[in-house]
């Protein structure tokens, strides 16, 4: 984390004996401290806040002419891929947005490549106006129930934990390792101690939230009701507020926060799509829909600045106060929340919306040939039944739109040749995962019901956590022609109908990432989604939906490489 | 700091699929996260807290009955020495108060004997049901104004905050040095760099504050007035609301603590005596006092466990909550905090105010042999005029009563044969600072207001910071027996008359701390302050006060063997 300061000339400046680099004059600041707003003059030196008050001194002044000058933001809990962007792209986003640093886990890349993947984003984003801080994955893979990329075990764990960005260990996702005493578990919360351990234990209530909790837990993103938000702070757990793309829980688990409460929770994005840091924004627009829902906009505001710095112990960072890095972010007012300046260790970094940084040209993808698709045949996709012809009942996943969470069904199918069929006029969609890291030709195949497809299928090389290709169509050949796309391009989003492409989104950096600007990046997604709304979805976001659709963490059903999964009794279904 | 752990075990009985070490049933348990009061059981495994909530196995039950459950207190600033006990004896005194951890600097028995005082202490704390976590010392002497034992630089520094005991910097006061960019000061602070630094700056303000948390400093415990104590907040410094023996700001300060700054608050001691410890008690009666103007009793109780456990980063102590250490208070009700049990790691250590641990034999006393002082002869302690005979007018210490403050008067005295007397009808008393670790024979003289003998002298080795000979008396003579009897006892307090030593309080190891019983050396103590009384002394702790006469890190007006020190201008006076 960062440290504060003492530099001789800060000193100097904040005593007012030397010029200071800048000044802000005229702030409204926003003191999450006391919960007052404070009007006066702050002096950065060397990119540092030296003091608050009455300075008048400096290389350069800005007259704020009494806006509000509030900390930078910290997104506590964010994995950067879900925007689909490289980090100096995602910087492009959010940077305007007031977010200047970010607390990440980048597990999704580490399931393609490990360690490799890690540094490669981190390396990227050096010289960027937004500090990342990693939290090392402890899930990769998130469980035996899939086939990833790599696997990240004790050993690396430690070597991770040591690098200078590292700050602690990223949300546990295996709350049923913990729970069962999994010895390589409790070894890296281990190796973890006295740094903050993230959580992610949906729905864990009573005795076993005590013992996930016992484990060294000391955060959780994944309340959905304010019951279980208001049971994991009780037990001592931060109460991170998720308002993603797909997952939103702000209106939900808003009352828990009280003046008393307020030190023990925080406003994350956890995923968010970057068609939605371009036109809806980051936490500045948590924060607004907060305000907008009656939180105090201070209150809003120090659960995006000193809370997560509090948690993180990340010194320096939180807050606009004497000695504190001066990243700072000017809004118009705390109701519309509009950012007109932002600063960046003094420097200013965006105006009106727009980034003012230069982002040098990107590192060569490194990451380029991640997907290999053992050659899969018509019928690799069939699901088989004992009978030849009639009617079966199966387990179908049920969409909850606005949710990653999904409901598990059963439902009456009917079999032809041996072969269940999915229905397209009651919405029950084929849905199936490809592995596409080792090219082992392992294919899960199930059914899903919401995406809404008449026709078609979509298939993405982003399928949390272990990102196979995640497929849903109307028929098994739509869906082959999908994948193969995918495994031309080395990764991307793909709308297909029959043997014809429709649309395509690349994304060759670890089959997870455009190489392309964020707008390029932005409109990419649009016509790929508009495609799949032409084959009939009815999601927001289906691509978005689609890549939750494998992840075996969240309940109640998903399908993985290895078949469909039962996550609430954590097996597969046989 | 401690760390949470995660054995199987524990989680195993947070599960209920282990029988527990201990549970503490039918308890009112203050939920310092939430605010609440919540009803039920503790299950304790391996001196941890497994969990809340339906535990009914385990090898031992306690039924609280309904009482109140509030986690072990940690006083975020306490100078151990000043209740003259060894750390044994001060366990016996504080522990059945509920203080369960102590921070501190050391710096008194540092001053005296360097990491040999650090490490008598920290050695002799061992296996005692009280954790000290040690903040290295930072300003070992105070200041150039005076002499001490030992000079802790920056090497010195790095040592000691590489020892597992420690975790911050003890309390920057010398705060001109902070301001005048001392090198060795900053190294300091730079040493401690990503760890809490404490301050101490009474009265600083405005662009001087600025400047000196600027340079890392992160809280402090010499506010006195309220605007003082905001004004530090506001700029980011957490407030220790101190109430001593001879500081008592509670009242002052208190209007500073709202549910918004709650966090940023705490209570502590600073320095207490044997006798208020016994008497009064310790954090429990801040706490009871703090009540009793009309703070919640819940945020009370914040102040004193999570807000010190946040601040210092102390994982897993400060609440009572899963994961984290079964240092366990049992209070009757929350308005007398009369305290039943205390459990330290899960093991009773304390019923009904007794302490019902064993204190082994003391260590020996490597540090007999510290006072070492030139031999005086009478008219060592004149205080010389220019004029032969007449009136002058000399600064005096006027002493604040129940402040460590004071205030420095003009006052006409009359000369007789070239020497500056006391006027005792005036309660203008002789004040002499005898150096006496190196045998130097420098002595400072001057005058004080405010004891009010009307014969003797009272003499202390006791004397912040650097723990020379401090005295007053109404005439040389009556010092200079008092001054010979210290260094006799090789520390100590005394009280003598003329040639007559009256009473003493020996203080053997390092001039500063009893060998006797907790009892005993209250006793002793109220011995010589009975004697004192006789004397004609009006002060509720005349040693206490006597203690701070040196001290020249507090205003106005100090001596110290090198003379009269005006604090606010940070220099002698010729």
């Amino acid at each position: 984390p960062g440290t504060r300061m003492n530099s001789g000339k800060l000193i100097s400046v904040a005593r007012g004996l030397a010029p200071a680099d800048l000044i802000l004059k005229n702030a409204r600041m926003v003191n999450v401290f006391s919960g007052e707003i404070e009007q006066g003059n702050v002096a950065v030196c060397e990119g540092n806040i030296a003091g608050i008050g009455d300075y008048r001194e400096a290389r350069e002044i800005v007259d704020l002419d009494g806006k509000y000058l509030v900390p930078g933001f910290i997104d506590g809990h964010v994995h950067l891929e879900s925007s689909m962007l490289s980090a100096p792209q995602y910087a492009r986003a959010v940077v305007p947005r007031g977010t200047l640093s970010m607390v990440t886990d980048l597990h999704e890349i580490a399931n393609v490549a490990g360690i490799e993947g890690l540094r490669y984003v981190l390396n990227s984003a050096r010289k960027l106006p937004l500090d990342v801080f990693l939290m090392a994955p402890s899930c990769v893979p998130a469980t035996h129930l899939e086939t990833s990329g790599a696997d990240l075990d004790a050993v690396a764990l430690k070597q991770i934990l040591r690098w200078k960005e590292t700050i602690g260990l990223g949300e546990m996702m295996n709350f049923p390792g913990v729970l069962n005493r999994d010895d390589g578990v409790l070894s890296k919360l281990r190796l973890a101690s006295g740094k903050p351990s993230d959580g992610h234990a949906p729905g864990l209530s009573g005795r076993e939230l005590n013992a996930y909790v016992a484990a060294g837990i000391q955060s959780d993103h994944e309340s959905t009701t304010l019951e279980e938000a208001k049971e994991k702070l009780r037990r001592g757990v931060y109460v991170m507020i998720r308002e993603g793309s797909s997952e939103k829980n702000l209106e939900a688990l808003l009352p828990i926060v009280t003046e008393r409460t307020l030190p023990r929770c925080m406003l994350v994005v956890d995923d968010r799509t970057c068609v939605d840091l371009l036109k809806d924004g980051d936490l500045d627009a948590v924060v607004r829909k907060a305000v907008g829902l009656g939180l105090d906009p201070i209150s809003a505001i120090q659960m995006v600045t000193l809370n997560p710095a509090t948690y993180f112990g990340l010194e320096g960072l939180g807050a606009v106060a004497p000695g504190y890095r001066a990243n700072l972010v000017v809004i118009d007012d705390l109701i519309s929340f509009r950012i007109s300046l932002v600063f960046h260790n003094g420097q200013m970094v965006a105006r009106d919306g727009e980034p003012v940084f230069k982002v040098g040209s990107s590192a060569s993808n490194s990451l380029g040939h991640t997907v290999s698709v053992k050659s899969l045949r018509l019928g690799a996709l069939r699901f088989p039944s004992t009978d030849t012809n009639g009617v079966v009942e199966v387990p179908v996943i049920e969409i909850v739109p606005g949710q990653i969470v999904t409901r598990r069904r059963q439902e009456q199918l009917r079999i032809v040749n041996g072969d269940v069929l999915p229905e397209v006029s009651r919405d029950i969609l084929k849905a199936a995962v490809i592995e596409r890291h080792k090219a082992t030709g392992n294919v899960g195949v199930g059914f899903v019901r919401g995406f809404g497809l008449k026709a078609g299928a979509l298939a993405s090389s982003v399928a949390h956590d272990s990102h196979n290709i995640v497929a849903v169509g109307a028929d098994d050949s739509s869906i082959l022609t999908a994948v193969a796309e995918i495994e031309r391009l080395q990764g991307g989003l793909v709308a297909a109908n029959g043997n014809r492409v429709i649309a395509s989104l690349p994304l060759p950096v670890a089959g997870l990432l455009s190489e392309r600007s964020m707008e390029e990046t932005v409109s990419g997604l649009a016509n790929v989604e508009s495609a799949a709304s032409g084959l009939g979805s009815r999601l927001d976001s289906p691509f978005s939906t689609l890549s939750f659709l494998a992840l075996p963490v969240i309940p109640d059903l998903r399908i993985t490489d290895l078949g469909l999964v039962d996550v609430n009794e954590f097996r597969l279904i046989s």
